[in-house]
């Protein structure tokens, strides 16, 4: 085996060779333009290694079946706890870039254009991937307006695939949680076999307790319950009923063994979610800061794309949403023996 | 003298002893209240700590004049950046509350109504201290409609008096930058002495420069120069056209000496606002992720309210804005002689 | 029920009256000892809260037997995790005061004398119930030389109790595991039962295949091997032989659904020392940064005490070790189907 | 001029292609090692834009005279801030490393044999432009033995120049400041002007100040001062006696207009240890929980050395030291009026 050396593992040949200022070769004096030309290259390092992380996550779900005992969610959940961690990173890296005030980005502003940070197409291919619907996108058609054809056309070809969200979707499906309420047309696929559940109508009980703990004002989120839960008449969910079930249960009876994992999982997409909310909002201020009301490099008016887009680009909204509807641990049902074993380990 | 402890010192017997949770007396299991209070708590330790800057700030801004050869702007420079450093911790302490999920914060929720966050005065009153006028406030007298007698006073004080916003203003009229252009019937005792300028008309010349740089998208932007620069028709503005034309001379010939901590001065307030922008997105994320579509202990609809005052409470937007009205720093006009004498040292 | 405000529910006239600076007293004008003050309320404070989490997770591992079928190692999980969470912010919070001068704080130092950090009772106490023995201290008894009575009998019965990672040792003889080699007079009931193993001997294996993974110059490893892990002839250690084996084997095979917890238990625990050694290494550069060579409020010799400290106090060391014994997982033993069953789920 | 496209501009063809993990050609599976590509990657692009601003500053501060009234010096000032800010995103990024387990390393470790991030000359390089000598290296000649030639001679190159701290030795040494006390045979091309002065003997006053403010424990602080501002009798500075009474002056008298962006430069060099001093810190500890006692890939024993390194490798302690030599600001001597002025602005 030949000696391997950092330099070559590293390829840093390629790497520390790939800035080239359009300043230099027109002899424009931009100093910072090095500045903008690196953090664009970290920027692209990372959202690669997003990728590479989102990518073996959907490999594993997309299986029939996730193995409960092997180390199949763990790892999903330690990526995507990797992916947030990641993200927190690229939102402190924004401050690096805020150490260029507006008169040293103008030096070489307009050699840029049209070039812009909306070309990267890596970021809307993430979003895709994790499951951003098209019909969901601001502007619709816009997103992909800049990119050359062999980036949309990996894009598109994300937007028609399972996403992530829709293979958490199958997974909660599969998930082994309450049957649906009795006459109710639903699944039940994913239930713990009814006999665990000696007659215990859990849904119907649990609309009750719901209905108790609202305050008056709240009232109309009863009729939010049936919808999320049970009816469904709106046709935009990524997540069905069934999964919407399984989501709530894992977070009210997160403390058994089996839903441990599963709620990590839950809660990591929405730090997921917050994490990219930050990022947007801070993008979009700190455009706001360099550009003012000017157009940006890529024609686009800047700070009300990316605003439109921060205020609506939540991925994993329709499980935040399901925080609507807990209610205090100490109402929380009783579950039946039975069910309660099946949820735990094999250590009687 | 006598002995000083540190725990006299820092009055620990009270500061340790503050905590008194609601679910302890009623014999409710709420492991997670004394977070809730200590967090609140520390938030509001930093609040006072961040009106002793202001109001100090604000005690040197007021004086007739600050002296440029006293360390007393470098003073204000140096505070403003100290409250910028204690809000990037105050976004980050939200991290900590994070870790209290929805189902731990429904344990001890209910007890508190109808205690809110929103009882915040301190947080209300630097707002105005700094310059959020009453009329811009979202939801307008909402926003005082949960405070107490005492605390309400405070704050319509803070507005009836001078914010930092308007000695800012101040302060800007009276610095020595170029004088307006002639015909246009403005004041003038800000500017640099008009012997110095040798007959040259700066802002004629930079609006001449600025409208050569604008893209053919961008030409609407030519009236709101001329709005924001000579004629302010409209009146809301807290910043005058003068001032308004010295900050932009500032950001423009920070270079000089003499403009170097003005530069770092403006410099801060954006930053300020940035981090208080910051705060109150992922203040607003945070409530939405522990509450949903419930409404908020105080009777709030919770996310909704933030939402909308995190989009409108920008204190210092009136300097944002003038990014809009910069140009290259190589086409800048060349300062006579004159001119840049004034701007720098005595060391020749 | 009387409403509750946010002002008394948080104690706000406490909170916010509890600052005298000295400087004020004496008519000397100090600014910054206010954020003097406020800091390290603000520190005191959320040690309070760390101490509520560590007293609550001891509670839970002081029972005979942590229920692996109920939440409580997920809450202890958790409340490691908000520690790190907080010890985070603890970490950035230096920060703020770092944006104090030298100079700014010679305004009013010499007033505090001799009062100084150096008697936060709180964190001592803290570093004594997570583990740190009293004969692992810096300077022995120094380190209560300046306290009060009352907080060195706190300590001290700390100190004589026993501690969170006394418990973690425990708990981790008590976990499932690999039998010991036969022959070796070992404590043996925290196996899984022999007959799962099937005659198989674990630890026999694994030494074989870790003296296999051993470079040339790493072969004393396999002395350090056995000391740790079966013979324990020197006296100093918190952690048992026994404990070791089980931590071991957790690392190695955290895969399967029972080590899941256990794994993110002790993980947490390193990332809690991690940033414990943080913060004491960021306090000595700041310490030194403000008071260079000059010695402390307190009589201390300032860094020097704090370096030292910072060098030896690792609480959780004696797990973080253990990493040198672990081997690539794909020369990791398998495991006998009796042991695979009996770490996983109820699910056939 | 031809369009230009993000892509293109930021030759992501080179960027996102030069990842090619050893594991992937063994067919071993390694999921972190992109992970582990990545962030080297990132680190090295990073201290390439280190390298670019050391260089610019380094630029600057070559001149025969900075030139006080020119933005110069803001401009030093201004790249140092950044490089702090770039620093404290890198340690930053060392939580993204920390997701990865010393299980998943061993996963591909003995792969890399003997690359290790030792070889990163870049870091090295930059540490030698800074102002690390060579005889304060831990283990001299070490620090290059896994270097290629190429690089070794980069770095023996930047050590037999001028380095940045010599460079602000030379012009704390050109600095308008106090003559040095009559009968001491020292240079003071430096000082202000003697008549300014108006036979007023700064130091020896102020040494007279500093002796009536030292505690008794500190008595021997005052031949402390007398050989880091007089004599110097040992030979391994890089500041001259000349140029620590200049940076001493400064911080003293930093209210002053002409002093406030040299005292600023000062900080920020403090502030660069500082980050170095923590991310070497972090480094530390991170390869320790990730390798525990096993040596390094590149042979090293790991812990050891990067302990030592960041015990010892504190490039600006000279300056920091200084802080030991402070006295309260209102025991400072009053500057003469002539004095004053030279330190003001032009407008009277």
């Amino acid at each position: 085996m030949a000696d391997i050396h950092y330099h070559d593992y590293l390829q840093l040949d390629k790497i520390l060779n790939a800035q080239h200022p359009e300043s230099a070769g027109k002899n424009i004096s931009a100093h910072d333009e090095m500045l903008f030309i690196i953090i664009h290259q970290a920027y692209e390092l990372w959202f690669k290694q997003l990728h590479h992380e989102a990518d073996s996550i959907s490999a594993i779900m997309r299986k029939p079946a996730v193995n409960d005992n092997s180390p199949e969610l763990q790892t999903v959940v330690h990526r995507l706890h990797r992916m947030a961690v990641i993200l927190r990173v690229l939102i402190h890296q924004i401050d690096i870039l805020e150490t260029m005030t507006p008169m040293d980005f103008l030096d070489f502003r307009d050699l840029l254009r049209p070039a812009s940070g909306f070309q990267s197409w890596q970021f809307k291919l993430l979003e895709a991937k994790l499951g951003l619907k098209f019909e969901y996108r601001h502007g619709k058609e816009y997103y992909t307006s800049q990119l050359r054809q062999e980036h949309i056309d990996l894009i598109k070809h994300a937007e028609s695939q399972y996403s992530f969200l829709q293979l958490v979707n199958d997974w909660l499906e599969r998930m082994p949680t309450a049957p649906p309420p009795p006459g109710k047309n639903l699944v039940k696929e994913q239930a713990l076999p009814e006999e665990s559940w000696e007659q215990f109508d859990f849904w119907t009980t649990y609309k009750q307790a719901y209905s108790t703990s609202l305050a008056e004002a709240e009232k109309n989120n009863l009729d939010a319950f049936d919808e999320v839960f049970f009816q469904q008449k709106e046709t935009h969910y990524t997540l069905s009923a069934g999964a919407n079930r399984a989501a709530l249960f894992i977070m009210l009876y997160r403390g058994y063994p089996l839903l441990q994992l599963p709620f990590q999982l839950l809660n990591n997409l929405l730090e997921i979610d917050e994490q990219l909310s930050t990022w947007r909002h801070r993008h979009m201020n700190m455009v706001h800061r360099m550009i003012g009301t000017r157009i940006g490099t890529g024609g686009s008016s800047g700070k009300d794309y990316l605003k439109a887009a921060a205020d609506k680009h939540y991925i994993f909204k329709e499980i935040a949403q399901l925080t609507s509807f807990l209610i205090e641990r100490r109402r929380l049902p009783q579950l039946p023996k039975q069910v309660e074993r099946k949820l735990g380990f094999n250590n009687e």
